[in-house]
């Protein structure tokens, strides 16, 4: 389903067919938490700023709507009136990062919702099952996102038993998606590497998971604290023991330069909040670096955000606009903030398959470098 | 600049010709407090929900971003990028209902901003700066909107002022209208009749504002608490005082039962938050009633909002999912039920104005009636 179409050093310019349709990639994914991307944007807008996949998170549509209930509607993709690509989640990272009283067993994690104190169980059965009722095309496996500094020791045994959850979310979700009511039979699944900033503990994952041929493979437990120079080093080394002919994912990352310097090490899937919070705080990526919309010096500005971008915000409205929006605490300054970045991200994406298409991605890479540092 | 073309008992369907194109009457116009549509709406949103005119806010614009500031941006139009008509309030209204610490003077209101409590000084001529700062095609008049109730003695003084402030406010708007700098010098002024629930008062205060040859006559100082019947009865009396001719404006209103008995009454222009604010808070106008989209029974429902309706929601969006997103507290909720409103207010005009044409405004009248009670 994926072909490696061009390689430029080790950046990967690939195409993955998915029942919801082909993603070109290196791609970003435009992250839509609970089933809408915040700032008021819907899946009609998504098409004009040239999203690809869409991504929503596992643990706030079981916690608050219920899959169950999304499952009965006839799924995500339905509900939210979008027909391409859905990534869909684990919840791992959220049981670790939001909720309390967690405990972690072999079986998998107990612990209280954060929005109501209610008991959960999630394990990988439970993980497969609310990813096969959403029914998102691309399911992600269930792990432990281990806090950041971990012990070396606790990090290994932590890793071992992410490999025995992913055998299970393999035969789990296997077994879904041949019951005659699954919503996507053709759900794929990708593994997640773990090893904290161990690398030999990485790369020995690597290889386990390697071995157990699944749909893609995302690296996690990262942009958790460490320092960018240390996710890159991470990326150096864990990286090339990853299949080349499957999409390779770094999960929840990150700025501009971050995701050159991942293409850079062969990652091609991202994901990141970054583009509706910054939007939502008033914080625009443009072609000359970012800016603050709030700033006195936009207040006269009849410039768009960017003058060389043709998003829908940019066609139509002006910094100084947007500027009073903002201040006026009006819900139209975060969406169309929120619009500018996600098409810049989108575009940046296809500048950057172009680039490698040209083998001109280091001069880009240095671009974008330039422009954000 | 107004044509009357039609007449159905009371009901006028006129056409009303302005600098910035044509406004077709009865007509709705669209609140945007601080010179854009609340819920995420924007200038660009307005054409696909067929909305005329836009209102903007004079006090709001002139207490927080400033109405100099906007002025030397170019005016309202070009910064909220709308080339229709907007029509601005005098700030009066707002003037008396938000601000503290008022003292009423001959020569016009001290207040203190209800933003951040700072000493404003606002009568006749400075409102018409502040909107001919503005450069909005209509400017209303700046009159005292007296709480309801008061005693008649105090009304019969206030209206005394309202009219000596409209001689004001013509004198002062067609000085400004000859200024070089000016932004619109077509400006054009609607007088405010007021009187409180004395019909003899208003009846002899339209009967002064009339012969003062403005270019509209509102009826303000309604919808302050007083009962719908009151209302009704007030402009059974009024109405009749006021030219023909002329835009008659029923500030502030209201329901769709509310307006189609002052069309039926012989009003043509109508302002209200009602759409933009119940869509915040979940509620929808549909072809069979309102509805409250947090309601349980809507969780599975794939039908949009209204079944009849082809407003942008509803040919995307279903029940389901907007109860999720109202739920959820995801902008895109108030942003769609808001959008699916002003689209249905904006359609009533348009089907009231067709009822007109038919003469058949008696049955739509019925119909709407019997919809919403």
């Amino acid at each position: 389903m994926y072909t490696l179409l061009k390689t430029d050093g080790m950046a990967k310019r690939g195409r993955f067919e998915t029942v919801h349709g082909t993603i070109e990639t290196p791609v970003f994914m435009n992250v839509g938490t609970a089933g809408v991307i915040k700032g008021g944007i819907s899946s009609m807008d998504l098409h004009d700023l040239k999203c690809q996949v869409e991504l929503s998170n596992t643990y706030h549509l079981h916690v608050k709507t219920g899959d169950e209930l999304i499952k009965q509607y006839g799924g995500l993709h339905k509900f939210m009136n979008w027909d391409k690509p859905i990534l869909t989640d684990s919840g791992g990272f959220q049981v670790f990062s939001l909720s309390s009283l967690r405990k972690i067993k072999e079986e998998g994690v107990y612990f209280s919702s954060h929005v109501d104190g209610r008991k959960i169980f999630m394990g990988p059965e439970e993980s497969m099952q609310i990813q096969s009722n959403l029914g998102s095309t691309i399911a992600m496996a269930f792990d432990e996102c281990a806090k950041n500094p971990s012990t070396k020791e606790y990090i290994k045994d932590s890793v071992e038993r992410t490999t025995r959850w992913l055998e299970r979310c393999k035969t789990h979700l296997n077994k879904l998606n041949q019951q005659e009511d699954t919503i996507n039979k053709n759900q794929m699944l990708f593994a997640i590497n773990q090893g904290g900033v161990y690398n030999d503990i990485r790369i020995e994952h690597a290889k386990v998971i390697s071995e157990m041929d699944l749909d893609g493979y995302a690296v996690g437990g990262l942009a958790v604290g460490e320092s960018h120079e240390v996710m890159y080093d991470v990326l150096d080394h864990v990286v090339p023991y990853l299949p080349k002919a499957k999409p390779t994912y770094l999960m929840g990352v990150g700025t501009p330069i971050n995701i050159v310097e991942a293409v850079a090490r062969g990652v091609d899937f991202f994901d990141c909040v970054y583009p509706t919070r910054n939007g939502r705080h008033g914080h625009a990526y443009t072609s000359e670096g970012k800016i603050n919309l709030l700033n006195k010096k936009f207040e006269l500005d009849d410039k768009p955000m960017d003058e060389t971008c043709s998003c829908p915000a940019c066609r139509d409205y002006s910094r100084a606009y947007i500027r009073h929006l903002l201040k006026s605490k009006e819900a139209l300054g975060p969406r169309l903030i929120s619009m500018h970045n996600l098409y810049f991200y989108n575009t940046m994406m296809e500048d950057i398959r172009e680039a490698i298409e040209k083998g001109e991605f280091e001069a880009y890479r240095k671009k974008i470098n330039e422009i954000f540092s």
